[in-house]
Order: C-alpha cells, then structure tokens, then sequence
C-alpha cells in the first residue's frame, strides 16, 4: 500500500468535533469551555474514552496536559506529537484548539483502520489552558513542558474568584504524576484554523506555517494636563488624547515600513477624566507589535519610541512605556516543515507558506522538538469569536496533511 | 464725590467668598456644592441673609433664581443686573461662580457704604444650577429666565437618583413665585475667573469679555470591524481605532488653521471591545468645537465632516456623526463692554478684550440684556477643579471695575 494513498475518515473528523462543541456550546453556536472548568474537564474525558477506544495509553502530567500514546515498532525512539488544545475563549468558536485534538485523534483512527505500524509512537496531546483566558499565562500547559514556566508557581496562579490552577486541576480529576517534563519527542505538528483572512483571500487551503511572528506588548501612559476644553488655546494645551492619537497614527506608518509581516495594532483604550469638555490629561493605551524577523521587530519598537518622545516633546505631554510581555520571532523546523509541503504537495492540495500572526502551543515547542504547523482557512478570518466557522473539506484537508507529516516523521518500514 | 475714587474693600470680598466656600469644603480645598442640594440651600440661606442685612429686598422666582435688589432713585427704571451661581462642580474651587454673586454683594456694600442713590434700581443675582453636574442643562436658570427653555419641562427633569429640579427646589425651600421671567434689565454684568491661562500669560488683570464662543458638541462612532491583532494583516484591517485617532489628529489641524479661537477637543472615549491584542471593532468619541466667528465655526464642522468621511473611506471603518449640543457665537453688547473697559481704564487697570471659551448665564443674558463680563485671572488657568486658585488683589480689582461699570448703567445723577 502506498501511504499517500491514505485518507482520513472527513466525516467522523466533522462529528468528533460536532460532538466536542457541545460541551460549552453556546446558543449563538460557539463554546465557552474555560480552561479546567467543569466542562473542561468533561471535553478531557470524552477525549479520553475516545483514545481508549482507539487502543491508546494515556498519560496525565502534573499540569494537566494529555498524552495518548500509540505504540510504534520501536519504542525506544521518541514518539512523534500531534495536538493543540481542548480549552476555549469565553466567546470562543468550534475549531481554535478543538481542530488540532480532533485531527491528531482522526489520524491515529486511520492508522488503526489501515492497521499502519509506524517506527516511532505517534501521541496526541492536549494542551493544558492555551488561551490564558481565566488563569494567566497564555500556552501553559506547553510552556510548562518546555520549562518556560516553573511548576509550582504555575500551579499558584490563581483565577478571578481566587482559584489556583492546582485546585482547578484537583477539582477535574486532572492533577496528573504520570509523565516527566520535557521528555524529547520526535517532532511536533499542530493543525490549526488560520485565524487570519490570508488563505482565504488567496483561496488556498493548506498554510504550511515557517514559524510566528515575534511579538511585543507594552502599556503606554500618555500624561499631559487636563483643562477647559473652551477656555485653553490650542498653543497652551498638553492634550493627552491628540498626543496619543498621533502616536497611533504613526505606529501604522512605522509598521507599513517594515512589510509584509510588520503590525502594530492599539487595541485598548482609558481617558481620564473621559469628559466630554475637558481636554484629557491622562491616556493609557496598549502597543501590541509584531514581525517575522526579530532585527525589524526592533527597528519598529525603536521606531515606536523615537515617536513617543518627538511627540511627546511638541504636545508637552510625557509618555512612559512598559513593556509587559515578548515574545521572540520563531522559526518551525525546515525538516517539519517539509513533511508539511511535501504531504500537502504529494495529495494535490494547494498550499502555500504562511506565518503565525498568533501564538500556538508550537511556538512553546518549537525550542523543544521539530515543530512545524498546518493551517486551513477559516470564515472570513474570523476566530475568538462565536461566528467562528471553517468548511468541513478544509478540515478534512488539512487533517490529511497532518498524517502525512506524521507518517514522514514517525516513518513506516 | 467723584465716582471713579470710590473702591470696594477688598479684604470683606475675601472674607465673604472663604465663609461661602466652607459650605460644601472638600479636604482638598475645594468646593463640592451640586445646585438645589442640601449644601446648595445653605450657601443660599447664607447668601439672602448677607443680602437683607444689605438692606435687600430678596425675591425668588420659580426656578430659584435668587434676586436682592437695592432700590434707585427712579422704580420705574429697568434693575442693573450684576452675578453669577452658587453652585459648583463634584470637584470645583471656591471661585467659579461664587465670585460672580459675592462680587455683586461686595458692590452693593460699597454703594451704601458712600450712601450713593443710584437712578436705576441693582440687583443682586445667583441664577440656579449653572454647572448642570446634577441636572441637565446647564446655564438652568438664567435659561429658563430668558425663556430659552420651558419652566414646566425643566422642573421635570431628573438627577440621577431620579430627584425632579421641582422637588429639589421645594426640598431646599427655594421653589418660589415672586417674580415673572423675562423682567427687562437695563444692563447685566458677570465677573467671574477667566478659567483659561490667558490674563496669566499676559499678565493683565482684567479681560474684557467681548462675547463668548460657539460651540458645538457631536458624539462620533467609528464602526469598523474587530480582528485579530496577530493576525490580521495591516492591509486587511479596518481599524476603528486608527481612524479615529486619524479624526482627532486631523481635528487639531483643523482647528489650528482658524486662528486664534478655534479650537477642537477629544475629551472622552469608549472601545469595544477594548482587548490588548483584538483590533478595535467599535471606537466612541466625542467631538467639541469652538470658534468666536459662527462662519469659521461651520467651515470647522465641514471640514470634520469631510476628514472622517475620506478617512472612513480609506480604512473601511464608517462614521456617524450625532450633534448633540450647540450654542451659536454670542457677541456681548458694544455699550455694556465700553463700561467694563472705561471702568479698567479710569482705574488704570491693566486690561485686554477677551472672549470667553466657556458658556456662562451671560451667554444666554445676552439676548435678553445689554451683557458685558468682567475676567480676573486663576493660577494655571486652572478650574473645575479643587486647586482654582485666584489672587485677592485680581479678585478686588474685577469687583472695582464691576462697580464703575454698574454705576455706568445704573446712572448717579
């Protein structure tokens, strides 16, 4: 049997996901499926009976995060990883997270259907908490694998009503001690909507994702002195708003300099005193900067500096920047990626290269293991969202890409 | 006796406007003193019996407008208007108004202390609720007086404990009947701070008020869409926030080329939905524009207008523009602004024309009334405020030269 003649059963992929979106469904059609929330914990453990009956051993580790191993010839080789996450935005969609679980579960039914023994184990996993929606940060359970993050104090953190995320993982029966960290794997390939309009707009159906773009949040506090909006003349004014709207309107201009991957994007917004006839005095924002190459990552914050303090000097109004959070350019694995292209090539599904906008379990292991990810359209690039939707043929897609990639990597004798 | 020697005593005006701004003393040294409330009757009760004890006849009228008239030698000549408010700001300063209403009283003090038996009769008035903090609108009572709003409609409107102007006015005691709106005056004089940095900048004591600005209030929505900062690529976006930014950049261009009262203000805005790494869907801002020439005023309005529709058009975010407020240019009268300035002049003041930026009840005596205002300066240019500041000796200055120009209207034979 050649294996590129293999495929993936499309329509159990579109009910296993069906079947996961209603837990947390929401009556505008999304979830709400908040990391280790009781539904949570209920999504694990359909995912779990489900590699069970896919004759999978399944591992727990200390945060949380999944391991359905499916045994290879050999087991001292590391096995090759499949996965994403099971944890959702509170207005999230079916398939950021759901997807990548779903396709990495329907390629180890298909190797079971077609009875492939592959070299290396192929796992599943599921992510602990990637949205870093109720409990901070973001891609922990991945980060805590790679050790980006320390155990103990991961656990610490706690939620709004106070919970910790040990107490979280107790309460869902999901504190596992089954697995070490960092254990080596093979390779790592996550399937994913694209979460952007790109494939779409080119009506392509396979991103074979070359890495993320670097990322650098900062909050900004533009202080100037809040007055009479009647009674002070322009000349005599330290307009925090004008100040800050400026800068706004250069961080377009320094990111339209530094294309095609260069973003900067201010997402939120505080005035105070936020009167209709007063002239602002204070104005905090956010500064949220993104590149695929790491040197015009810091050109634009240079260039994003330079703009506070220039401006800043001609409005009398004084800028602080904090940076609160970063994120390095990352590049995936040139072999991974390859099993991406050639899979995607080899079945006849156009494809093009991509680059994350957005952070992924695989950005945490790209540093670990040979990483690389598959994107396939979704709606009009929308995600986080309720609306969120993608076409079951892409899904079926990209899955069919997946096992490729893994059978490259895993390797069949 | 020649007029021009007689002065007002400089040290009771100072002492009149402390003893009123303990009413409603914040820690802060200010003044927290909303219209018709229980500390709004207190100052008052203070202020009518500083009055009778000037030999006041007191009237109050059904908005509580509070009038205390000293007789003229003729009763059939239309009063001599001279005042201001009581009320202040949630965080105002002891001057805003109060200086208005206790200059007044400091200058029919000093009309009985030289025993002068002016022609025309002088009132005393402390008009209700300029500031509009608790009710709407603002300039309430000397509105209702002119007949720019209805007196039935007014009574009915609500605080946001849902309290009626009524029955705050009955609860205070000062719903009273004594007095037909609209009575003719012969001529109205305000003095007040100037709420502006201007008189400080130029070191001059007195600014004489040729009229006050138009104004012009509008609440903006720009409606894009809501987007993955990641993501989305700049091409791609249609950014509520940029463009708005962009509108607020492009207002204070505007503004600056109508030189030298133009002015446009940003003072408050909301985003939706206001996350760090979600492009802004939905930005609300409010828009205030000012000019002294009503022409210029609506050059400023088109130009707005056209800024936010070729912006919209080039960020596919879409604008609607709601006007909300406007009060037209007010132009005080040539005569009654001749007695401010010759007052000033024959006392060899320092002086200069000014035009208000604010509103104040003189905006809406103008159409009633010869009107002239008289502007001492405040530290900074600062009110609205807890720190309003503003020198006795300014303060003595603006209350001699509203004696010479009442005594200018009101006649000595």
């Amino acid at each position: 049997m050649h294996l590129n003649s293999i495929r993936v059963d499309g329509e159990r992929l579109w009910r296993s996901l069906m079947d996961l979106a209603q837990i947390g469904a929401t009556p505008k059609g999304g979830v709400c499926r908040l990391a280790l929330s009781d539904l949570d914990g209920e999504a694990r453990r359909r995912f779990l009976r489900w590699c069970e009956a896919a004759g999978c051993a399944v591992a727990v580790d200390a945060i949380g995060n999944i391991f359905a191993r499916r045994p290879g010839r050999r087991a001292e080789l590391a096995p090759v990883l499949a996965g994403s996450h099971l944890d959702s935005q509170p207005t999230g969609g079916k398939f950021d997270g759901a997807y990548g679980v779903m396709a990495a579960l329907e390629v180890l039914r298909t190797l079971n259907d077609h009875r492939i023994e592959t070299e290396a184990p192929v796992e599943i996993v599921a992510w602990t908490n990637e949205e870093g929606s109720r409990f901070q940060p973001v891609m922990m359970g991945s980060g805590v694998y790679v050790g980006a993050h320390d155990l103990a104090s991961t656990l610490a953190q706690r939620d709004q009503d106070g919970v910790t995320v040990g107490e979280a993982l107790a309460r869902i029966g999901f504190a596992g001690d089954a697995r070490l960290f960092g254990q080596p794997a093979g390779a790592y390939f996550e399937a994913h909507i694209e979460q952007g309009p790109v494939l779409e707009d080119a009506d392509v159906v396979i991103g074979v994702v070359t890495g993320a773009l670097g990322l650098r949040w900062f909050d900004v506090i533009a202080s100037g002195q809040d007055a009479h909006a009647g009674t002070t003349p322009l000349a005599r004014r330290r307009d925090a708003m004008l100040a800050a709207a400026q800068v706004i309107v250069e961080l377009d201009r320094i990111a339209r300099e530094h294309p095609p991957s260069g973003r900067a994007t201010v997402g939120a917004m505080t005035v105070a005193p936020n009167s209709r006839n007063v002239i602002a005095g204070q104005v905090s924002f956010t500064v949220d900067l993104r590149h695929s190459d790491e040197a015009a990552l810091a050109a634009i914050e240079e260039a994003f500096r330079r703009a506070c303090a220039a401006i800043g000097a001609a409005r009398g109004v004084s800028f602080t920047i904090k940076q609160v959070s970063a994120y390095p350019v990352t590049q995936f694995d040139p072999g991974a990626i390859a099993a991406v292209r050639v899979g995607a090539a080899a079945l006849g599904i156009s494809h093009m290269d991509i680059v994350s906008g957005a952070g992924h379990d695989a950005v945490n292991m790209a540093g670990h293991a040979p990483t690389a990810m598959i994107f396939v359209p979704c709606a009009g690039g929308i995600s986080h969202n309720e609306r969120e939707a993608a076409e079951p043929d892409h899904l079926e897609a990209g899955c069919n890409v997946l096992l490729q990639a893994v059978l490259a990597k895993a390797g069949v004798r």
